[in-house]
């Protein structure tokens, strides 16, 4: 970890943890589409892929605001949300019940981004970096937007179907 | 990890997880509130330590009513997260900017509950528990209401005593 003194730091230190985090779920959507039993569920990953797409390229404009080379750090967090996702994933056979915790883990992967960029709204604003701070809150409204949609998804249709 | 072929089966499983988690919290919070520096956010703490006793009574409660032994299972998710928090108070030197990062990684820490919880109320009413459901909709009060006090915490004090 690089030396983290003053709320910038800890600020860029963030924006590499999510920077990576990011792209860990680029990589891990497609196994989920695939594995995806309802069509809708399927959709709903499909759609977050291209948003997530989106979100990448508004954390590199970020980096280049800041004139800081767009770089990950390891975030332990991430791995282990979707480390668990995966084995899960792979102990359920039953479609819909896999539908089911699917669900729940994606829930988990956009809480753990709703948390780091509400953060990093905040702090953006106090250094005042307004540019920033309304790039990190489109990729926030998104965020909650699809954490809303995956709720309505489980709680209309695959709750029921796994039950 | 047992099988998981029902609903009935994640809903355990996923019970353990937070239970598991649960039981880290309590065990990560003295060494948080040793590290606060501001006595707003150490008592934020304490407080929350407290709730987290009642909430791991609730689970209890839940798998006596489940006719289950109260047992956790390893969650990768909850270790990750406390794992950044405390790599990341140990890297901190400057106690404003400690207290930033710290109210940061408690939110991660709220949000994957927030999460888990909401899942588990969803899940505890299509399976017919309303009194599981009952219980766990109050934890999940709690940690929502958590969650805002250390963002306005964060908003009115910390940020700027970092910044």
């Amino acid at each position: 970890m690089a030396a983290v003194r003053t709320l910038n730091d800890l600020f860029l230190h963030t924006l590499k943890d999510i920077y990576y985090s990011e792209r860990q779920i680029l990589r891990a959507l497609p196994k989920m589409m695939k594995k995806a039993n309802s069509p809708e569920l399927r959709e709903a990953f499909e759609m977050h892929r291209g948003e997530t797409e989106g979100q990448i390229e508004r954390l590199q404009r970020i980096f280049e605001m800041l004139q800081k080379p767009a770089r990950g750090v390891k975030c332990e967090a991430m791995d282990g949300i979707l480390s668990e996702a995966e084995s899960l994933m792979e102990e359920i056979e039953d479609p819909e019940v896999g539908d089911a915790g699917m669900i729940a883990n994606a829930q988990a992967v956009e809480h753990y981004e709703i948390t780091r960029y509400g953060t990093l709204v905040a702090w953006a604003e106090e250094l005042g970096l307004p540019d920033a701070a309304k790039l990190l809150q489109e990729t926030l409204d998104e965020e909650k937007n699809t954490d809303r949609k995956l709720s309505d998804l489980a709680e209309q249709r695959v709750n029921k179907a796994a039950a």
